[in-house]
């Protein structure tokens, strides 16, 4: 016998989001750890403005990261707005996508410091391919027959978004194999990623035309 | 065919607090590691008293960059109280202004270390003219008719705000100047910004008259 | 005239607890970044047991900031807990708060490198006499006559809370008197807040009579 | 007299999950900043792949270390799904499983410095013995005749859980008996708590027969 009816019926996904937006948030923030000015006898520079320069990639990096992690999470927003329950599948398949998350700050971190490494741009490559893959893998179990998304969900739409997060491992691909081609120009593709997620966003239009469908 | 109803009208504020909330605890408190004790022999100094008085700069510092970024929270929570959907737009609005937020850390430790350099004076002028800015564009867009906010918002209040708003660029601005006249000054028109914010706030005004128009 | 009638009325609670726990616990898991192995040139010591046993006063402060941030938490979760709405004077009386709770970290940072010296000790038990003399004055405010709690409540336990957290600023003198006398008294004297607050706890024991009553 | 009815019955457990979720968050983001590339003069290494290859074993630990909270956060969110009330006892064993989850980047990172030392393995080990008997007393506490869960809840699930949780104690014992005699086993024991928290995990498939009853 289940107590007080609907509470039993399965986890709220409530918890799980929270625990996101905390990583994300954390995760976000620390990258500014990696902004740390050099002390003068290390570089010889005298005066402040030259040692900020020494920052110049770090701070490029920093910005990528940060966008990076703002498309993920407004990614990861989007596609748990039609979620109405967890599972143990979807908290451990999270769980690996938080860890992903939780690397960037990390591999942003060896990318600054070694901007034109094709070994960095792979290690950075690595990971923003691995939390692409996951997110494929999460809608795709999401919205298979486990009763965890809204009834009646769009076809058309999970089929969009399926085809929108497959753009992501491609990206990544592309930024990887150019690492040991043209490393400047690989750096400057993991700007592609957040410009074509915020461009293409099935998730957004579909609100938009509903919204006109209403007037 | 929308599922759930109301569901699909679009996406709720909440993540976007939860996660505006989460950088700015961390922004916050992530401030208190620039407050580090030097070890003995880097100082020469012998008690522990003259060693926390090598700190008093960074203290300066941590107290008006904790009040600097109590006034930006307070503003953001002020201004999204009226906000019942979030867009694309306003998403890649709020990233860009929790960038600024979380490079405070970053600028407050160089001042902290350099509190008379011009040069640290205008880069935390710099980020704190950027916020204020992006605070404007934000509220300027929030208003504007895309259906963001409560319906029947008062006009005044929304004009109000956009004066009160651009009051910042122009303490930021003034600041910058003063850093190459004189850099104590600088330091201290700083000071001026949470004071005129908690001084001269609209959005509390207008709770106030709007309870006592109730008795 | 008001959009959409009760949110108007003023701001409700809700983001300033979310801004308070962020802040708690990363304040309470920063206290973790404390607790680092010396490497073996700068100690002498070969084995990891005798690097370790160098931790033994940091390990210290470390547990008692955890619990006095226990302590703090959960004396602001019981106060808030009759707060319907926050206005200006509450929120900058937070962020004030909020301020005393970042600094735990950097003075717990000093105590436990200086465990025996009067004037760490001096600095701990000032930022732990400032959150009291704060957290006193919150509660006044709160029970002042502005709306902010919830209508009817008990003017006993107004002043039993406010009783209660008077004891705070006392303990933290004592300490700090003790501290150019006995510091190890001292030190231990940080430890009788949490038994105090915890086994006279008048929030909890009013609950307590509540459900009997209703029994 | 209480006020606004309900509001008086105690506390409802919202902001120590809150709480209790930003610790976990922060305590897995902060896993991250143990890795970092050694500086070339300190290591001799030239190239970045062999300066990366130096993490090795605390990438092991990372990764250990994320599925364990993991692990912790999950069962604490599936026991805690019951709770509808919390109480100053429930409040004081959270904190100390709080102190418990903070320590976790703390053992990590000696561990990961020194992964086959016996005393490492020991301490990785007591924090985890440490977590799970604190989480058997509150799952113990929690199911007492205390008010604090749902009424009527089921007693198999109760005992069922209650003997799930009791492996963890058994296996960090285990492990530490194993550090003094095979230290690398001892390591891969801990990879045996996530598998068998997710492979038997009483309260999922709970949630799976109750779904499959109301069909």
């Amino acid at each position: 016998m289940e107590p007080e009816g609907h509470r039993g019926v399965g986890m709220a996904p409530g918890r799980l989001l929270t625990l996101a937006d905390g990583i994300f948030a954390i995760a976000m923030t620390l990258l500014v750890l990696d902004l740390r000015l050099p002390d003068m006898t290390s570089t010889g520079a005298v005066d402040l403005l030259s040692r900020l320069a020494t920052l110049t990639s770090r701070f490029g990096t920093f910005v990528i990261s940060f966008v990076v992690l703002g498309v993920f999470w407004f990614a990861h927003h989007q596609t748990f707005h039609f979620v109405v329950r967890v599972n143990r599948t979807l908290v451990w398949l999270s769980v690996l996508f938080f860890m992903g998350v939780a690397l960037i700050p990390f591999v942003a971190s060896v990318l600054g410091a070694n901007p034109t490494d094709p070994i960095a741009l792979t290690l950075y490559g690595g990971v923003i391919g691995l939390l692409t893959v996951l997110g494929y893998v999460v809608w795709w179990y999401l919205t298979g027959d486990h009763g965890l998304v809204v009834r009646g969900l769009d076809p058309t739409l999970v089929r969009k978004v399926r085809q929108w997060i497959a753009v992501g491992p491609a990206i990544a691909l592309v930024a990887i194999i150019l690492a040991f081609v043209n490393p400047i120009l690989s750096f400057l593709i993991y700007l592609a990623l957040p410009v074509l997620f915020i461009a293409f966003n099935p998730v957004d239009s579909y609100f938009e035309r509903l919204r006109e469908g209403e007037v």
